[in-house]
């Protein structure tokens, strides 16, 4: 993918621009208490993936998930995340949020709890504000479990809505678009949680288009200069011609013309079958795109996991910060066990990391 | 996948069980003259990968399509397949049909022509002939032109729709299925070219029962014992509960049960978007299923052409006769070039001789 680095090269000794600010630190967050989030987390900071990284979680929950990890980790808890420069390399910092529930620590795996979910909520709020406040540079979430969130009356669903609500702006909401990224493949999600039915009926122009804004402008973030956006059709052959379905001809192409229109390199529709193939980044296979426009779901989350889902990044496009996410969920059938696996986290943090890099090439450090 | 050798190792010396009759020549028709079927026979005879077939088609376009190549390949023309035994290695037999039209190998590469889709027409109804006859194992077709089959007054859109009218019984022509497949991933298709808002409504019980059907004979005479048939849902999380469509409880689960019931091992419906991802079968990463039955052209068609088209093959499962083809067109634009890629062919080829060779285990020699 033209000028930015490959995602894996992006944390080695060369990552900081000489003269860069110091590196600010990362904050990952606890997730769903009796989920494998806090497993995830104290593995990956076993295997130094996440070793410029802040936990904002209950101490206690990550002690519990050491322990079935089989780790012997020094947790340290830090007030704010400038003190991390005080920790002792190879401790975990943790920054425990205010107000958390009681007892998180005593309650049973893989069972959805309002406390859990009370508590995964904080964790969130308490980073958002921090990395709104420029006292971080980025988040990583660890899985929240929707069933929890409602439990504990938390009016989103997930995290991408509850993000959208502590970044509102005078505006309202910012609009996001889902990416799901992995080392090889990019794809933006003009639609994702609905039936395949009404994700058809809630295709339209303007979805399109700012679909296609969104990921410009993210790509631009990451020191992309001129981002080569493909978006897919909806139809087989991308319609033939409007011989398998016209939403090609009425909506996708329109969208495609008034975003070249704005400056973007946005190309298109292509067919479906083909166009993920034609954008994988691999040795041997340089993509012809930098990401995939993706309409459904499916479309553009088969090629994405289609090599496996540990490398595999989710991240919000559109927010006024840098949050990526595992590419998993809570795992309550396995929680508790030893066997989470802490892949997807980590190449989360690598993901968060090289977003703000880009940012300090865009911006200049500071 | 369980009992069946990889499709990469079913050429080698060991692929005949001890005591076999001797191999039956593999029928390769030429497709459009005018596109690049001629040249990938050529080439693919070439490079030894069709070493026991006979290509049913115009001796001349051949010539030509060899000189395009810079290749001096000895031709030799027989009268029936039977003939092939006694035309020296390293010359490529030709069956040329009766009633061909005069002058194929003057007309201007990539330009549809009546005259070249006549021909396409005759060689494909020749060799559905000698494969019905038992003059021959198994027939691999390069590409046909839509537009110059029409322009011929052949009153079939494509190779698959021309099979079933030849292959007809009393009950008329019998039902079929598209699958998909390279060295790691089998998937059938139960709709094809169709809009997606079209496919979703013509998604039933009665449809996804009959692919499932399909599939397992089909797996069956390649000598599963058991084939794993995994079935994707529609939509997201395949419905999640019922809470992004219902096609998953109200279509896709039952005719599973149906399927399950008649001792069929069908499976699902699962995610679309790790369905595939499961049934991989590749180095290190055994695959879960035998085969994935998909609901839609893309679902299916994104994972198998994801690491690259070169290695696809079209099978046509539910005919009488084994047939499989390239998974690309004519491709008018390249044809005459010498830039044809022969490796699709040659992984048809793979695919047929694999499934002829597993019909002579389940059956027995003779």
């Amino acid at each position: 993918m033209n000028a930015a680095p490959p995602l894996s090269a992006i944390d080695g000794p060369d990552a900081a621009p000489a003269g860069a600010a110091p590196r600010q630190p990362l904050l990952v967050t606890m997730g769903d208490a009796v989920g494998i989030g806090p497993e995830c987390i104290v593995r990956a900071f076993a295997r130094d993936a996440l070793d410029d990284a802040i936990a904002i979680a209950d101490l206690a929950v990550l002690r519990r998930a050491a322990a079935v990890a089989g780790l012997d980790l020094p947790l340290a808890r830090i007030d704010k995340p400038a003190d991390v420069r005080e920790v002792p390399a190879g401790c975990l910092a943790v920054v425990q949020p205010q107000g958390l529930p009681e007892g998180l620590a005593a309650l049973p795996w893989g069972a959805v709890d309002a406390r859990a979910g009370a508590a995964a909520a904080r964790c969130i709020e308490a980073a958002v504000a921090l990395v709104l406040r420029g006292e971080a540079a980025a988040m990583v979430t660890a899985p929240v479990h929707k069933a929890a969130l409602a439990a504990a009356g938390v009016p989103f669903p997930g995290h991408t809505e509850m993000l959208q609500a502590l970044c509102a702006g005078a505006e309202g909401p910012p609009p996001v678009r889902m990416m799901l990224a992995n080392d090889e493949l990019r794809v933006v999600l003009v639609t994702i949680h609905q039936s395949l039915r009404t994700a058809i009926e809630a295709l339209s122009f303007d979805a399109v288009l700012q679909t296609v804004r969104i990921a410009a402008r993210a790509a631009l973030q990451w020191g992309l200069e001129q981002p080569r956006i493909a978006v897919a059709g909806l139809n087989p052959h991308a319609g033939e011609g409007g011989l398998f379905g016209d939403e090609e001809i009425r909506i996708i192409g329109p969208a495609i013309e008034a975003a070249r229109r704005e400056g973007i390199d946005a190309r298109g529709p292509f067919p479906p079958d083909t166009v993920f193939m034609r954008a994988r980044d691999a040795a041997g296979h340089p993509g012809e795109f930098d990401l995939v426009v993706a309409m459904t779901h499916d479309q553009g989350l088969i090629p994405v996991k289609y090599l496996g889902v540990h490398d595999g990044v989710n991240v919000t496009l559109g927010l006024p910060l840098v949050r990526t996410s595992p590419d998993h969920g809570t795992a309550f059938d396995i929680a508790g066990r030893g066997l989470a696996d802490p892949r997807s986290l980590e190449a989360a943090a690598r993901q968060a990391r090289r977003a703000v890099l880009s940012r300090v090439r865009t911006q200049g450090p500071g």
